[in-house]
């Protein structure tokens, strides 16, 4: 448990305007509960939750804006950076029982539940910089702009877009979901939750160090994904470079998310060499189909005594690859999701909450999805139901907030 | 991991029809994940899953039966119980990678996850014992009958009842989701999926060494829980005892379900004072508003000096306690969940899922709930919007399956 000498240093650091009474106080004497997990460090020079290593578990939330003025959004990102801070640092937004004829600051639920990794990485939609929006249409990302719609995108409204998006990631639920939903909290007058996904568990490795999870299809996914420590990948692919006419936005990045439904009872039902022949990949082992282990390269051009292609030419692998996309790769980080029965076929409804990092969404999501889309074996077994497109500001310095250089 | 002999060992016990060959080699020989967490034994004299210490993470699924004969229902219950018995060791339900030519046995998400203290339990609802239906009717548990509509319930038919439910519980989501995921497709042609829960975080303590985690009201839930760990209590209140008509029932149990949405908005604008008067707690530490510590008993007479009761006559803490009730105790098992946002009102679906054993569910969680769904002040802040009521058979037999009684 933090002390609370080390709470309030936490809450004196750009937390302007937290009452830090009698309430916090009251927090650290009767709790007993004993902090756990990392911390991850919320400044720098990017935000965290992109380069960190993938945490277990995901609430991502995208919110419309109804703030009217610039002055109010400014006002909200300042507010969320602020909370945002202290909760990864496993600390409650604000006194969690000091006033009693108050609302308690902080919900409560992940009291002593510790940081557990948290990250707490924030988007901005399309729309935030609409002409006479706020003012701020001479300020937009550069590439900031619809990616319209992709083959094989099915985007049900209710679970897409949005002006802004979080990010809240966690090595336990429970302080990912307070994470949201104190923002939402937070936030009303501002903003208003508009959809959101819970992800169970993780389906990628984001760093050299990280072993390559399966995803609910069986197989090991993202075995040839970026590396967060990866410095040189990281700048060549996702952190947003000084080319970038907008300064205030370099160093920041772009992600897209899919809410990816897999049609789980069609898959299950196909033979092991479909599967294996759709991926491109053996099941167990996660090998290409042309090696032995998992991180044998693949080899394209390899041929079977029928002449044809060991791996094929639809095969996920293959329209995946860098090298049949002009060399564009991006850093993904999904998770796994379930939400119950889809009532119109009465199978599990779940599948990958798609998750990716890129300087240039559209020469690299949006020039692989196009491939992918049209052409991947894959499709036969999922549906896109859902996702968006945000402008990741750069990283947070210290009393800043995130995204204060476009109110610079 | 464990070892191919084990798990041909394990493959040998009660599970005919297992075809064990190239394929499980094949795993045992390519994977290089290691297994991890404790199993829980399947066989004894109860089901896993009731007073076995509480797991993080649940999935729960209700199933309708389509077999239309009682020898399928038999065949569906022993295939389930001998996959259930493979996963709760940690292993597939057959070689998720044997026949190329055939789907695979096991889907494999769950492989090199290990056992993660997987318990899987199973009841049976009041319509398998329907007249005319199985030939079974003679054979129902003896207080299996309808517990009509209760003060509260609002229940979605979508999110409620089913002729089997299935409990997963495992410290790794994904592990408890495998288990849903493969029983279901084994069950294909004998059930269909119903409806299913995924809990993300236990909001009970189920044995004596557990701490009380909090639920989504930020309050630490089920204080004065019944322990699996204390056989006084658990033969007093859950288990069915010799008294049951139905002797191959005796050692089992009864669960109610209830999907309790909270009102978050509501809840988190009322004040501290109104939410600890609603609970009948102090929400840091849990103590009573009689005591200062978290197990301090509750004083049920006690009162202020304006003379009114400290505890407020309709606080959930009074209506809920075992004296106020002619003694009924239940053993609670409860996970919160969020299922994304409510169309209609913008705020998030979220809430507790709760889960009930009681040996008379009239008695117990019926009679309780008379009292709390007509008086406690928690009805302000909660919605129960789905669940059922199940009997849960007795413990499994090596060699034997759930139920097999029933058909004895």
């Amino acid at each position: 448990m933090a002390t609370r000498r080390e709470f309030l240093a936490a809450a004196g650091v750009g937390a302007a305007g937290l009452a830090v009474g009698a309430g916090a106080t009251a927090f650290f004497e009767h709790d007993d509960g004993s902090s756990s997990g990392e911390t991850v460090p919320f400044h720098g020079a990017h935000q965290a939750g992109i380069a960190t290593a993938a945490q277990d578990r995901l609430v991502f939330a995208a919110f419309d804006v109804t703030a009217a003025t610039k002055g109010e959004l400014r006002e909200l990102l300042h507010e969320w950076t602020r909370a945002a801070e202290l909760m990864t640092k496993g600390l409650p937004v604000g006194p969690p029982a000091g006033d009693k004829n108050a609302p308690p600051a902080d919900t409560g639920e992940a009291l002593g539940l510790g940081p557990a990794a948290l990250t707490v990485t924030f988007g901005l939609g399309e729309y935030i910089f609409a002409p006479g929006r706020f003012g701020l249409s001479s300020r937009r990302p550069s590439l900031l702009r619809s990616l319209g719609k992709l083959p094989g995108d099915e985007l049900d409204p209710a679970k897409s877009g949005g002006d802004i998006c979080v990010q809240a990631c966690a090595d336990d639920p429970q302080v990912a979901f307070h994470a949201i939903r104190d923002l939402a909290r937070i936030g009303i007058g501002s903003a208003v939750l508009r959809w959101a996904q819970l992800g169970f568990g993780r389906t990628s490795s984001t760093v050299s160090t990280q072993e390559t999870p399966r995803n609910l299809q069986g197989f090991k996914d993202g075995t040839r994904n970026l590396h967060g420590d990866n410095a040189e990948d990281m700048n060549r692919f996702v952190w947003v470079g000084d080319d970038e006419p907008q300064a205030w936005f370099r160093g920041g990045s772009y992600v897209v998310a899919r809410r990816i439904r897999m049609l789980i009872n069609a898959w299950d039902r196909s033979v092991l060499s479909d599967q294996e022949n759709t991926i491109g990949r053996f099941k167990l082992s996660g090998a290409p189909l042309t090696g032995h282990r998992e991180h044998d390269p693949l080899d394209l051009e390899a041929r079977g005594a029928d002449g044809r292609p060991v791996i094929p030419a639809n095969a996920h692998v293959r329209l995946a690859a860098p090298s049949t996309n002009d060399g564009a790769a991006i850093l993904r980080r999904g998770y796994s999701f379930t939400d119950g029965i889809d009532a119109a076929t009465g199978e599990l409804d779940a599948g990958l909450f798609f998750i990716a990092y890129q300087r240039d969404p559209h020469k690299q999501f949006a020039a692989i999805q196009t491939r992918l889309g049209s052409h991947d074996a894959l499709n036969e077994y999922i549906l896109h139901t859902g996702g968006g497109l945000f402008a990741v500001p750069p990283g947070i310095r210290p009393g800043g907030f995130v995204a204060d250089g476009l109110f610079a």
